[in-house]
């Protein structure tokens, strides 16, 4: 392996024998002066096919952090497939660094997002959960739960497969469906209001749980039939609702639905 | 102006007439051998105080995507009052450039992320609507409305100042509502379940609206009658919450905690 350039005392761009670039590390590797040849023996750790606009970031984050983020993202490539390639060990090793630093300043990511980040991207807040153990117990440190939910998200953002082409669809079904409320209803809806916000977010679960043929279900679904005779109109709503999406569902999935439309018809969110 | 390093060939590293480091752009400026004076004329702008691990980044980034990054940095600092540090714009760009780069391969934020960021953080997504216009129009492309949450997300994830202290407070009173449920109703709630992370997340913005003093009115607050009377423990759980927490609210929002304690009861989501 022949160095070519060394980033820190630690850590070198190198080229195998093969002809291609590969970042090692390596107690001291960096000491001498390129190029030169290193023992095999030298090298801790390769990383191939590094953009090497990442050169600078690789040589101001501590070798624990690099060795915490490889560790995380080996893992979520066992997990996942093969998702990420090695420039994500370095982003997120920066990532994790940021962390660290901003941890006596402030709470970053707020709860929700951690409930919504861990049902949206169940396979991924896995690894995040995971990570975020890894990090608090090597680093000896303690990140707030919230940042599992963080390392998640890069994790998402940074993975090179597909992972939610439903999300154009969806977006069209909800367009729809709203359209028709504000037929049926009179209303114009406020879609910056916070009833609206809910409310697409609640017929994004319910998209979910078409797809994947689920009901919710519980000592709520009583309530339906008296809502049914309460508010026949929004009941019908509903109903068509149901019809357009040309899909079943029962009756407490129903029962949302009507209190969500009613939400939706509320003064301070549309314009009648 | 003294040119000290070249990053390419319109960025370069320099010491300025204080001695202070500062990044320059401008045509050709890295053409010469440093060190050399680089005439005032030439330089287009500068960046101080950039962490010089983002060097390689910067050299890898088109200078369009500086020019927009830069833009929507300046933004946020004259509306979020000074939160960002020259470092965001590059690690922005690098964002941006990564989003353009997959645009054509996945669609990588979820829609209830969308309205949930635009919720949590409405100053920030103020700017990452902005933000994502500007580079649509700037950079001739279409990236998804999705997008506009990812670079809040990034926005908020590399803000310095304080955002969100009373997460923590938070934390701990929904533990204590938690465990109220689960002993008044005797059942043990599976945390890592659907109804209750909407639950979770029900709370939070309960929470919210008692700190603003706000209470959702809509048509729904008529069946609040309906459901005292079916579900009397539910509603005796739920008053005792709103004695727990020392507030006031509507017959609504009783509404919302019977149902929600409800599907938190559902044979899926507890052990009796």
């Amino acid at each position: 392996m022949r160095v070519v350039k060394n980033i820190n005392n630690n850590v070198s761009l190198c080229i195998d024998s093969q002809g291609r670039e590969v970042i090692a590390f390596g107690k001291g590797i960096g000491f001498t002066r390129p190029p030169y040849e290193v023992p095999l023996t030298m090298i801790q750790r390769t990383f191939y096919n590094v953009n090497q606009a990442y050169l600078g970031v690789i040589a101001q984050i501590p070798e624990e952090i690099i060795d915490v983020s490889t560790e995380i993202v080996d893992n979520a490539n066992q997990q996942l497939g093969d998702r990420y390639s090695a420039n994500v060990i370095l982003t997120l090793a920066d990532h994790i660094q940021f962390a660290i630093k901003r941890q006596h300043e402030q709470v970053h990511l707020k709860l929700p997002l951690l409930y919504e980040v861990k049902h949206l991207y169940p396979n991924e807040m896995k690894i995040g959960i995971a990570a975020l153990a890894l990090i608090n117990n090597r680093l000896s440190i303690q990140l707030p739960e919230e940042e599992a939910a963080s390392i998640t998200l890069h994790l998402v953002d940074y993975g090179n497969k597909e992972i939610n082409p439903s999300s154009i669809k969806e977006k069209s079904k909800l367009t729809k469906v709203t359209e028709f409320i504000e037929t049926q209803m009179n209303i114009k809806i406020d879609k910056t209001g916070f009833n609206y916000s809910r409310f697409a977010t609640h017929m994004y679960y319910l998209f979910e749980r078409i797809d994947t043929d689920k009901n919710i279900s519980s000592e709520n679904e009583k309530m339906f039939e008296l809502l049914k005779v309460q508010y026949p109109k929004t009941y019908d709503c509903a109903i068509a609702i149901k019809n357009i999406l040309n899909v079943e569902f029962n009756d407490e999935e129903l029962l949302y639905l009507i209190i969500h439309i009613n939400r939706l018809c509320s003064r301070e969110d549309c314009y009648r």
